[in-house]
């Protein structure tokens, strides 16, 4: 934040639960010149406003990112703006480069905060990036200058750590075909060395959102409900037991594509279990307009930049929503890369029913109702057939002969 | 199959992948009084013509199940009615109860195959199913009558196997918070058992159909092409590795909740390397239509046994036009239960390009074009900070305090 | 609604503002043996329950139907419903036939009110529908038992009415191709012969919700604000003026098609002030996710009678969020079948903003920022434009040369 | 266009349509400097590749407005191009301002047409928009340099013409809550001057294109087929009866806010006929994902300057899929401002059925079977009811008593 000169610079610093010497990194900003730091906890911030909705809605971008640096942006967002309005600054600046999706997300999110308020972005500005041509530049500056950095030539990628995950990307991930090497990932046990026995534990929702997390701690049964407190526990579990680590190829907001490493430990495992429950409790049509709309459509406002949006507060409403029957709790289990469910219940929902779902019992409507069903469901189907067979089109032959054959 | 009296009937066993005795099955049929066994092996079509545009669409329902039964049945219609129409009987028939989907996915295919044709469902038929009120029912006067299944009081569920998948339902899994037994799982081996070494193999395709799989064989390099091969492959090295499993609560067609657990191997690492290839080579906005609209609604058609109907030759058809592109290949792993991706590329695509997406360099569009991109996004956002600031919303302050407040 | 036997029979007549003589169909009922006839008012509760929200969402089926019938069975349902209960009927009755929807709006609304009640649709057992083959055996059989019926062979056809529409099917107008007679449009006046001077009113909005209505009434302005009077004036306005005619063939829930033919006067106009307002008042993106998602769906659900449904409260929940801001007021004009807008104002939204997007001022953002803009839109396209040009496809010539030749 | 400076610029005028003195616009640029002008027919491309998957899509942009802007900008663009590419030009030019969609349309077409063209965008050019800071000050220019304007300060504001369309904006317009004068509108009749005489026509299409349109003129019947002809044809018609104005508040691209009238004569009637055709020959599953996915999309595609795109290709695939079967014709009415339908047939298609859907027969499938289908379709909702009994919730009594009172 930047505040009439650069010399009266004021840093905030956010902290969104990444594993970071705060005091260093005070100590190191005091000593480039800011003439205030302030470390702002945002944990449960993060946790409660950001990640649980994700969890409700089962967030996902492009079927595979979990979407952890894009949840962390609006947190922060909201920090530097509330510290920029107290210090009374008239602009604000973040790190990003410019064609990466951070940059927007930041943006966006000052703008939508404080319309009036001035973005320094030092990586778009020609002065600047005409005279650091990339990574290596500036390694070799801040050596110059003294200024101790965390990224060395010896990790030649970017990182980026919050509570819920933990990035990997350009350096020697852009090549989409180089397998990251193993000592890159940081937050979780690599497979092969976990465990040989696996952890199990139980997680409770309640309207959807995480509410209890009960496990065992070598041997004493142990029960967390503290949100942050849950999402902690709930990581170490997963990050001892190897899950939720992920590797793609992504389409970034501004078109261009860019392989990505993620490792998403404890909200793989609440994501999964909040979907495992959804299946007992839930309504399927509620959940199939949901997944069609809801899920799809937050995943991507959030990956866009756009959360401080009208279309976000829409959204949203429609989580809580979907989500008011979303109370139960489901059984889970971590082993060697794996997040599996165990079994599933619910002592408030009866949307399941375990003696009307039988094959073994008749009631509530007669077999011969599904006759009925079906011959209706058929009137539409017929046609459809007996068209083709006017057409002299053979539905029973395989349609695609051609299809897979060379 | 029926022609004029149940003791002309004409039984017709469909090969679409089950481990099974055909022989055996065949002996007990002309037993019962068949006049005819026909064993149709359909494994081809199943795997091409079935199968395979599944992998292309990414096909799952409810974000969790393969839809290996669903996939099934079309084939074992067209089976079914093309030797009733060559033996040219008025009828056909089926085993599934009153309370499944199986009973709508064979019937509305009969039906749209051949509109004439008449359905036998015994379990819709009050003389049969009040006279067998379920599973134990039927298996005591299969005792008495020495007719010899394979379903026994020991094995307390009931079984679906395919070249795709083996599912299991019913008896102690009603309830849904019953884990299954470990020797349920039929077709892959415990991830707690599987071998500690992670068996990696490689996946290439063209126009997102799988052409080629190339792995280690015990020292050896093993490429398979066929596609019937190549599935069995595929499945092999997962079945090993314990990949594949999963266990759900669904909502079933007919509005009733039913819990399914299902082991979909091979099935379960061609669609995630297909979707991994898709990164790389497809463009953005084609995947988002995609996604939105063509797999969520094969999978639901499939689901629903619409599989012969004007919808899914539609969503077929934009399934091949989204898949012009999706040429290349994917190093996959497989170990103790998880799927992985090492690295992929494309020798023929290139919409990813790894100078272009690097933060090391600029190439093609200035850094100064982003700001122009955020200001203009930041056009409708602004509006929207300003509007909630006249109204006096502070949206720097967390939306939902009592969101997750107890 | 039947008690015991069917000479208890209580009867009950929803009044949802069709043009009828209640006190003749009481005395008909009770000579028919009827032991008690009531009479409900329901139209307050059709306007504000019902269509109300069918204007905050535009709702529309199949483009051109504004489901006029489909709104009023909810509120019968409800109606008919109540008065079993109160008279503690274990049965309810309709009168509706067996291949249409409104057996199936009715049923599942009384089933989803009250889960135990018993339904008797005698057009469906096969005793009254093997006696009675059509319209024509039943104006017979009605001729010689003396009981007066409004139907007559000399209107060939059938009709729903109340407040909102009336729908004229079946008879003559079977043949799609056959135009409808002039006389049998009963609602509103014929636009040749409606008045040869438009007539100009005003319609406020607040949250979506038609709030008042201004128009002019021989010289003297008159204001409506009652729902329901704002209803029926706005009625009154568009049948003299002949607006709100369609003509379509429509695909019913079983999955015939069907000819209809609606008058829907005043919810036409409502609908189409509402979303004209929602121009000048609502955000894009909310509005783009309610049309492809709420406006779509609840006018499906409407339209198969899945009223009483989760997934219509969860869709009405989004209207209700979606429609916070649209508050304003539309000036109307009807002419001879047309409705048209003639401008609106909001005094309370500033969405719009006359300076800002006049091309004659340069405010908040810089036409320069259009230009970055637009390269970063262009980074995906010129990657498509160079992959066609790699490919040999020249996209400057027409793609589909054979597209619309003979 | 440029070519190495601006004295050797060549002009290209692109013929859409628009009524425009073509021979004094040549005169115009030649005596402002141009070396070269050429006049490029493209009306049969324009109707050909643009309008006709339009109506085949029923394209609509915010439920309004259909497009015919966004029509004719590919259309121009790859006539520009290859006049480029002919010419040999570095450089194209267009002359729209800052703040709207045309820009984008434009230069997204020009990208991907020639990824390596420049754009010379004078209205973003500090230089020249900060000299002339609107439209007056460019009247008061070109007033003094003798350039001949059609543009005058008697008609504040701006228009844009083609085949299919006419659109107005700015000026006057800018206020949303202005009525547009009379002698606004260019092309069609004023409704209240229209004939009194309805006049009736019928459209044939084959695969969702107008193939035919059969007219009577002074008591001859006239048959026109070309698609330009046709075209035109029912713009006359359509233009006489004055039917195709519109009046919004449309959301640009760029996120403003702006209030457009446009008259679309020929092509409203064409897309009515078109959708309505559709009801009787389209299946009702492929005509709903049709319409929440691909006409959507395909408007905002079109809206958004994305004609030239992956996605473009990809949703017209699926057009020109759902089309199939869209054979048929309709009989059609244009009557002071208003279209309507009188009647349609299909010589081809069997979907619509008199018989089957007549309320008096009884074919293929027995009304008892609609009560099975009811009974299965209530399983689910009659779980929900009981699920509100069981909370306290009586659905009997109407949800939103709050809802729309006071």
């Amino acid at each position: 934040m930047a505040k009439q000169k650069a010399n009266l610079s004021r840093i905030q610093l956010a902290d969104v639960g990444q594993e970071e010497d705060f005091e260093a990194a005070r100590q190191k900003a005091l000593k480039l010149g800011a003439v205030k730091v302030e470390i702002v906890d945002c944990k449960r911030e993060f946790v409660e406003e950001m990640c649980f909705p994700a969890v409700q809605c089962n967030a996902i971008y492009e079927n595979v990112y979990l979407l952890g640096t894009s949840l962390a942006r609006p947190t922060i967002c909201r920090a530097q703006i509330a510290v920029a309005q107290r210090e009374g600054c008239f602009a604000v600046s973040h790190g990003c480069t410019g064609k990466g999706n951070d940059q927007i997300r930041f943006e966006l999110g000052y703008y939508a905060l404080q319309p009036s308020i001035k973005v320094i972005a030092p990586w778009r500005d020609p002065e600047f990036y005409k005279r650091f041509a990339g990574r290596n530049d500036l390694l070799d500056y801040a050596a110059q200058q003294g200024i101790p950095v965390s990224s060395t030539k010896a990790k030649p990628w970017s990182m980026d750590e919050n509570l819920a995950h933990c990035s990997y990307e350009a350096g020697i991930l852009e090549d989409p075909n180089t397998t990251p090497p193993e000592d890159m990932w940081k937050l979780t046990q690599d497979p092969k060395k976990a465990p040989d026995h696996p952890q199990d534990f139980t997680l409770y929702f309640e309207k959807g959102l995480p509410k209890k997390l009960v496990y065992d701690d070598n041997g004493s049964e142990n029960t967390v409900t503290d949100p942050v407190d849950l999402f902690l526990a709930c990581n170490a579990i997963a990050r001892k037991n190897g899950v939720g680590r992920i590797d793609i190829v992504e389409n970034r907001y501004i078109g261009l594509k860019s392989r990505g490493c993620y490792e998403t430990p404890g909200l793989t495992c609440l994501r999964a279990a909040h979907m495992d429950l959804e299946g007992l409790v839930m309504d399927r049509e509620v959940r199939a307009l949901r997944d069609q709309f809801v899920t799809f459509n937050y995943a991507k406002i959030l990956y866009n930049g756009m959360y401080f949006s009208p279309e976000r507060e829409f959204l949203e409403d429609a989580i809580v929503s979907s989500q008011k029957r979303v109370n139960g709790a489901v059984r889970c289990r971590c082993y060697k890369g794996t997040f599996s469910v165990l079994g599933r219940w619910s002592d408030t929902e009866k949307l399941y029913d375990e003696t009307e779902s039988s094959m073994d019992t008749v009631v509530d409507f007669e077999p011969t109702d599904t006759s009925g069903f079906i011959s209706v469901q058929a009137i539409r189907l017929k046609k459809y057939g007996k068209m083709k067979q006017e057409g002299g089109e053979d539905l029973v032959r395989p349609r695609r002969e051609s299809y897979v054959k060379p």
